[in-house]
Order: C-alpha cells, then sequence, then structure tokens
C-alpha cells in the first residue's frame, strides 16, 4: 500500500467506525484499491498517492458529465456568489421543478430532498397518504435506501415490526407479483419497483414488458401506487423516463445520484392526481432548498438531455461492451455482459463467488482502469471514444491474466465430475 | 406582493406541491414574508425583489458564521477545484472526523451523513444495533426529524405500526421519564433527548440537571442509550457538546444545520464503546462521502469554536435580549425573551394564539430584520454590535405597533372577565 493512503488508513481507524462505512468501504473490493482519493477530472480520478485511473464507477453514479465538468462547475461558481441556503428557496427550485416536469414524462411536479431514501420514502409516504392504506410491495434483491420501510430481515438496528407492512416479490414474476397483491388484501398503498433489476451480484436484466404493464395494471385495480425508483438508473436510460418507451407511466418516480453530477440532491417527482397528498406529509430538511446543488442540476439536466449527450453514452457503452465481448472471446473466456449502454456490468461464468471478476478488476486496476467486480458500472459523458480505447487496452491485459485461472477452473470442474 | 416574488409564486403554484413545501413555506407566516430569495451576504439576505433584510433566522440554522463567509467559502472554492464526489472519501473526512472528535468531549468516532434525519436515525440503529432492544423514549414537542420512529401520531404516510416502539414522555419531567423506562419493560434501547427544550410555539427551557442526570442513570441501569440530538443546539451552546458544562455526556449525538455554515452535511458521534454497533447497521447514501461539504465544515468548525467567536455569539445574544426586554417595558409590554444566546426567542404574555407576535414580527420585517414569530431564532458571528444595534431599532418601531393592539387586548380581556 502507497504511502498516503495507508497512513490516512491509520488514522480513519481511530476515528471513524470500522476505519470506513458505507458502500464505498474498500472492505467490499479486492486488496489493492485505494480507499482514498484527492481529486476527479473529466473520466480521471487521483487516489491519494497520485495515482490515476479511468473512472468506470463515476462515484458511484452522481458523474455523469466527468468530474469538474466546466459547465456544471460554472454554475455552481456562480450560485455560490450569491450563497447556499437561505430562508426559503432561490429562482433555481422553480427553475429545476420546470425542467424536471419538462423531461420526465410522467411528472406534473418535483419535490426536492438530499438523499435517494430520502425520495423513495416520501414515495411510500404519499402513496400511503393518498390511499389510507398501509402495505408496499418490492422486489427481492432490490435495493431503495436504508430507510426501515424497505429493509432486509437481517439489517441490524431495525426492529421486524417497522417493516411488517413490507411484502416481497421476484422482480419480473408477475405471478408473485399477483400474488403479493392478494396478500395485501385491501390495505396495498404502493408498488415500488426498479426499472430494470439492477441488484448487486447479478447480472442486469431488463425489465419485461408483460411485467411493467401488470404492475401499472395491478395498481390501478387496487388503487394502489406505482412508484419507480430512478435513483440509480435516472438520466442514464432515457431522461424523459425509464419505462416511458415502454409506455408504462408511473405515478411518483425517486430521482437522485446523477441528477446534479455529484452535487447532493434528490428529487420526487408526481403526478397531478398525488399533488394533494403531497402536500399533506412531512416532507422538510435543513438544506433541502439549498440552492448550489439545484444550480448544479439545472446544468447537468439540460447537458444530460441533449441528443448529442445521449448519442455518445449509447456509442460509448456499446463500444465497451461489444470490445469486451470480443477480448473475452479472444482469450477463450466465457462472459457476460449486461445492461444497458450507461449502466453495463460484467460477469464470467462458473464464478459464484465473483473470484474471477475480482482478478480481472484488480488487475484493470493495475493497468489505470477502476472497475468494480460485483456491482453494475456507470459511464458518462467523459467517457468518450478515445477513453473507451484506453480502457480496452487495459482488460485485455485483466482477460490474460484471468485466463489460465479460468483454464485451470474449468478443468477442475471436469476433475469434480 | 412585489413583481418577481408574485411572479415566482404564480410558477412554483404549477409544479411544486401546493406552491412550497416544508419548514420554509411562507404558509406558516404572516402574510408579506417573502417565499423566495436571492442572495445572502453576512448577516443580510436580499429577496428577489432586491429587498435587504438583517436576517436572524439563519437558514433556520445553518449560517453561523455568516452568508458567504470568506473562510468557508475559500475552503468550498479549493476543494472544487479538485472535484465533489469520489470512489471513496478525501483526507477532509478524516481531517473532518479528528477535528469533531477533539471538540466534542463525549466523541470518539464520527460518522457523516447528509441530513438531521439521517443522524438521529443513525443513532437509534446503532443503539439497537448495540442492545438488540426496540423501544425508543422522546419527548412530546420534540422534533427529531421526519423518519417514522419520530413521528407524531397525526403524521399523514405513517402507518402507526411504524412508530409502534415509540414511547413518548413530557421534557424535564423525571418522573414520566421513569414511568416510561418501566413501560419499555426491559426493551429499552435508547432515549433520544434535545440539549433542551426548544419545541415550536413556545418558550424555550433549559433542561434540569435533575432530569439529565435521571436520563444517564436510567440508560446505564437499564443497558440503554443516551442520544442527544444536537441538531438545532450544535455549536450555538458549546461546541464541546451542549451538555458538556452539566458533565452529562451522551452516547452518541447527532449533529447537523450550522456543521458547515449552509453547506449539507450531518453527523452522528458516538463513544467508542458504540463503534462496533455502528460497524454494523446499514450506514450509507451517494452523496455521503462528498468532499466540498466537509471541507466547508472544517472551515466552520474551527472558525465557530474560536473563543473570539463564541464571546461574539454571547455578547450578541445577550445585549439583543436584553435590548428587546428593556424596549418592550419602554412600551408598557410583558414579553418574555428565552433561550441561550445564540438561539434566542420572544412570546407576548396573554397571546396564545401568537397574533401579537405575528404583528410585531411583521413590524420588524418591514423595517428590514426577518425573525420569525413562533419558531425560535439563530445568531451567527456576523450579528455584530452594529448590526444587533440596528435589528433594535427594528424591534422599537414593532413594539410601537404591537403595543396599542396588546392594550386593547387587555381592555377585551378585562371586559370578558
Amino acid at each position: 500500500m502507497n504511502v498516503a493512503e495507508a497512513s490516512l488508513r491509520a488514522r480513519a481507524a481511530k476515528t471513524v467506525p470500522g476505519g470506513m462505512y458505507g458502500h464505498k468501504n474498500v472492505a467490499h473490493l479486492p486488496a489493492g484499491y485505494p480507499q482514498f482519493f484527492q481529486k476527479g477530472l473529466g473520466a480521471s480520478i487521483w487516489d491519494v498517492d497520485g495515482r490515476e485511473y479511468i473512472d468506470l464507477m463515476c462515484s458511484w453514479g452522481p458523474i455523469i458529465l466527468g468530474h469538474q465538468n466546466p459547465i456544471v462547475d460554472e454554475a455552481v461558481r456562480r450560485q455560490l456568489s450569491q450563497g447556499e441556503c437561505f430562508n426559503g428557496p432561490t429562482e433555481r427550485m422553480v427553475e429545476l421543478a420546470e425542467l424536471l416536469t419538462d423531461t420526465v414524462v410522467h411528472a406534473d411536479w418535483a419535490l426536492f430532498c438530499k438523499n435517494g431514501t430520502d425520495a423513495t420514502t416520501l414515495a411510500v409516504a404519499v402513496a400511503r397518504a393518498e390511499t389510507s392504506k398501509r402495505k408496499v410491495i418490492i422486489a427481492n434483491g432490490s435495493y431503495h435506501g436504508i430507510a426501515a420501510w424497505s429493509s432486509k430481515p437481517e439489517a441490524a438496528g431495525i426492529p421486524e415490526d417497522e417493516r411488517a407492512n413490507q411484502i416481497r416479490i421476484e422482480y419480473n414474476d408477475v405471478a408473485s407479483l399477483r400474488a403479493a397483491v392478494d396478500a395485501a388484501g385491501g390495505d396495498l398503498a404502493a408498488v415500488v419497483l426498479t426499472p430494470m433489476r439492477h441488484d448487486v451480484f447479478r447480472n442486469l436484466e431488463p425489465v419485461s414488458r408483460e411485467f411493467a404493464q401488470a404492475a401499472r395494471e395491478l395498481c390501478d385495480r387496487n388503487n394502489a401506487v406505482l412508484i419507480l425508483d430512478e435513483v440509480r438508473t435516472g438520466f442514464r436510460i432515457d431522461p424523459a423516463g425509464s419505462w416511458a418507451a415502454l409506455g408504462v407511466q408511473p405515478d411518483l418516480s425517486a430521482w437522485s445520484k446523477a441528477i446534479g453530477n455529484g452535487h447532493a440532491l434528490a428529487a420526487l417527482l408526481g403526478t397531478r392526481a398525488l399533488e394533494t397528498a403531497a402536500t399533506r406529509i412531512t416532507a422538510t430538511g435543513s438544506f433541502w432548498f439549498g440552492s448550489v446543488p439545484m444550480a448544479a442540476a439545472l446544468a447537468t439536466i439540460q447537458e444530460i438531455r441533449r441528443p448529442e449527450s445521449q448519442a455518445l453514452l449509447a456509442a460509448s457503452g456499446t463500444k465497451l461492451q461489444q470490445g469486451l465481448l470480443t477480448q473475452a472471446a479472444s482469450h477463450g473466456l466465457d462472459v457476460t455482459v449486461s445492461g444497458p449502454s450507461a449502466l453495463p456490468f460484467m460477469t464470467f461464468a462458473n464464478d459464484p463467488e465473483f473470484e474471477l471478476s475480482a482478478v480481472w478488476a484488480k488487475a484493470a486496476l493495475d493497468e489505470g482502469v477502476y472497475f468494480h467486480p460485483t456491482h453494475n458500472w456507470f459511464l458518462g459523458t467523459a467517457h468518450t471514444d478515445a477513453v473507451i480505447d484506453k480502457v480496452l487496452n487495459a482488460t485485455d491485459v485483466a482477460f490474460a491474466q484471468v485466463a489460465p485461472l479460468a483454464s485451470r477452473r474449468g478443468s477442475d470442474d471436469l476433475v469434480r465430475i
């Protein structure tokens, strides 16, 4: 481990629980990944020892226009020169509500908060306030934040009774959805779904049209609210809404991550029919009306919804995915590449513990490209054609390191059989 | 209503639920208060029609060093020139954990998040993870955020069963606290208290030493966790912790609002004994490792904990409180001024509906000073002696407007009797 990284880890061990917490804890990654960073610019990030990486995680989603995007930074600095936080919002809030409702097809109004968890949790509150019902259907493996209502049975520190209104289904399984609606009896407030199946440790899976339509119909028939959790997918599948092309519209949608290119903001969007319910819930926070992240979001959304931006994401994502498939085949490796162009992921065949993925990701890291072995990746407009070329140079080396391990594993399997 | 304000309200009515939401909604204020702001500098804020006010709300707490404080802004801009949000934290996180644990007496570690609600809710999760118990005692009227565990019975959109582990007491009432501990049986995870009673619509009330000590003793005796919610009080009573002078230390404390002079950040601080439990809960968010608010917090805390800053807050607060009392008496008005110097509040006698407060606050607003009629105010280091002089010029005019109403009300009362 390099000097600055080792020193910071030692210091953090004394004043941060476990030395680090949350989804960015390197304890979840192969040894050798840096825990601390000092800088980001465009598609690159630098660790505290000055080593540069091409960043395929985009801060786990927030960075969609590259680090220190000049258009966003200019908007941020301009707003900072007025101040960040007042006794009410600025004009930025109204502009942003207008821009979001103009961009996202189903949305008539917007309510701003800070975390993805805030947006999904407010959505559930609006649904319950509107319907006067309690039960919420969510899919196994789907992540909707850290609030009690969506917590897993094994979650430490959250009593079982505080998630008693949760009913679990299998994503894309219409029969399990119907069974859950039946199980809710007359008490179904909402069905909360991600626009695709993007559970960690798993290939990404698009929603089936049948499943999306069934969710819409079952909500309509049972006076329940359909909530789409766009926190991870937002602006990377379709700025109009990830199900817009399917023709299935949610009643509410939760957005965060990429909304402000790294600046802390989330939004709950809803239809006119739910506006009154939205005024009845308690929705507030000390920083929710802060102007600087809203200025960042205005710049970010205007930029990302440009057809050129969407075309760049599509082209770079396709090039990366096809490049990985071609390289893997040339090394005799069996991989699955999944996900939309801006949210790609790759797994190796016969690698249930992600051991090959870990070797591959670490090898790419050593070549200067930051992937995650078990969680989907994120692309942004800083990933130009030339950047993807560099990425593919690194992945070719990584595949070469995995190839002998995979063929040995293949032999082991044969031996075991 | 002025032109820009009217135009923004009309636009907001179309795309924001009810035109505005949350605690900064002017629907809670007398007519004539501006909903939208364009700028803040030092102790002043400007509404969108360019009218300047001396700001006694400090954005409801976050602004403690004045708007656009140059030291904080310099730290923010310096950090922005490295980037805001990466695949892990920057050195700023470690520095900030070190600074907070050095500043706050009871704290051995720090965990960062975005909202006050995040910090109080994580605190409860740590307490439950540590104790394997469920019940949480909170005081009537105390606000700990918008999560289900602390919600009020009348909260729309939160089912009663999701707050079933909540037990209510009266603040400063040791007997009610003891009764609640008994009611929890063997299932008490935590007692959550604000460092003073600062409910809205009420004079502020310091904690009694007896009550604070009883809370500590009852938690110790029942293997429960004492959580201090410093979100509103933090850095304005004592940077070492609001109960430090009392000699009563909590196990966990939640901080936010003033921590970064307006930049979105919150922190959960805890003792070494609870560190392992803190590593077991799910505590994460997309923006929780963002470096810019942490850079702002480093500058803010270093500045606010200087003895000169604390002395300025004390002197200005005392001058304001004594000035209000003197002025009120000179106008023949009976008022109660309450709260610590940096968190003052004032009520009128015989004004249960806060009608006199509304007239007074609106009159002060017309004189260019922004108070809140029903919620405590916030002072910061931008409130210099000269600024308080200007404030008192405005309040003298405001008292003059209230005086005839109060004396008429006095006569009405006599008639009614």
